[in-house]
């Protein structure tokens, strides 16, 4: 057995809203950690937490927050092992560091992709940053219904637990979808010295996301450069997609083909006329 | 082996200040957790950053912070395992999870003080405290040489690493000393369900902080409460004085015995003319 330890922050006015609901932004905090563990077909064991708290927050705000943690920790049956609590003059600021536990040798990384490996992707993609949208008044003439789907994936992930307990083995390269879907596959392809192409018409959308792209097309660069998503983007060799069907089935998890790892470098989102869909560089350098 | 896990952040405005050199900050924000570490008798293996950064913050400032980092993480034998980077509308935010190991059964916890132990408290306390009071221009009129110790201890502590290695199966219970020594010492004594008296004359003092008490006694108290020490505080049977004095003396660590553990709850620091010091209530509730 061995051990996965996987590091997340989440800032208020970044990755949450200061006025969403404490026990949605703990269980966001927590659940963007388990999804990380997720994509590397880890199990989720413990974790701790570093609370980096403004001087508003009040017992109130920590018990829903409490709450919030205690309700993820049963359904993750992870336990809090240690962490940090510090008054921060700025925004609220949550990091977590989760454990998980993986057979020796299972390990998904995000450098195994090759060229001929298919892109997949689980759930829809998109629904998080026009829930954003839709909080920030960017989105609007939409239905009661959609506005609910979508602000509903913003403030509260799902994790692809048992998606992922599969893909040791049968992914080639695997992360979560958290910068955005272009962002997160460049990350797989520069550490795997390839390139990809995605195909527009196959990346999966919620009902709610495939009326207002149909209305209005330039959502989809939204769609496709949004963060928050938390679903598993991985590749696996061609000939293996029929065990990715399986995998999907089984897990009873939505996972798309969406395109394939080429030569070269970079991420190319190929239109439905034949056309390259025009990208905004995002730019932020992590190190 | 078994692995301990500590979870410690670093906050701009709290822990350091903006304008510290960034090579301190991100050796100030590893020491802390590998003083946690050392106060556990672990030896520290690897560790995980979760950076919260500023818009202002630029290239040059990374270099910096990451030279700072590799040049401790030579020194502690550690490695950057991951970690997580993202952008902030607020202050300079570092949270470091930082794992070591320590053979079965000998980590020595917050909880085991009894009452008869004797307590225990590495180097010199308070000049951290008072270096922060020197930044801040509360403290003045002191020597350019004092100046320069105390500051230095608010910027960089220096993990006791040797003296905790020995403090499995003598210390009966053992934290580091980060919200000050009178908050620190609550935190063995709710843990453990005792009291503590701790003797204000024992108590150890730089030359700077000596002179500094001597000519305004009222910086006592913020010597006994102020943080960022980061030395090592343990408790031990009073029979096992000897073996405290012996691993000082092997770890060439300065070791102070301090007051004693007794029936009770809460903290009282007893002052020289057999009065009690006044201590401001620090009230930051962790949870």
């Amino acid at each position: 057995m061995r051990y996965v330890v996987k590091t997340d922050a989440v800032v208020e006015h970044v990755h949450f809203r200061g006025a969403d609901p404490p026990d949605l932004i703990a269980r966001k905090a927590l659940r963007v950690n388990v999804s990380d563990l997720s994509a590397k077909g880890a199990t989720p064991v413990c974790y701790t937490l570093a609370a980096m708290l403004p001087e508003r927050i009040d017992d109130a705000w920590l018990e829903k927050f409490s709450a919030g943690l205690a309700e993820d920790q049963r359904r993750y049956a992870m336990h809090l092992i240690g962490g940090d609590s510090t008054r921060s003059p700025g925004p609220i600021a949550l990091s977590i560091t989760a454990i998980g536990r993986i057979r020796q040798g299972r390990i998904v990384r995000r450098s195994g992709a090759r060229v001929g490996d298919r892109i997949f992707v689980s759930g829809t993609v998109g629904d998080a940053a026009l829930g954003l949208a839709v909080f920030d008044g960017r989105l609007t003439g939409i239905s009661r219904e959609h506005e609910s789907a979508l602000t509903r994936r913003y403030l509260l992930p799902e994790p692809r637990l048992t998606l992922g307990l599969s893909l040791p083995g049968l992914a080639s390269a695997a992360l979560d979808v958290s910068d955005g879907l272009v962002g997160d596959l460049e990350h797989i392809v520069e550490a795997s010295g390839v390139g990809a192409e995605v195909d527009a018409a196959a990346v999966p959308l919620s009902a709610a996301a495939r009326d207002i792209v149909d209305s209005a097309p330039i959502w989809l660069q939204t769609i496709v450069t949004g963060g928050d998503d938390y679903e598993i983007l991985f590749t696996a060799p061609a000939e293996r997609a029929g065990a990715v069907t399986e995998a999907a089935r089984s897990s009873a998890t939505p996972v798309a083909e969406i395109g394939r790892i080429v030569d070269g470098r970079g991420v190319r989102v190929r239109t439905r006329n034949g056309g390259e869909l025009d990208l905004p560089r995002t730019g932020y350098r992590h190190f």
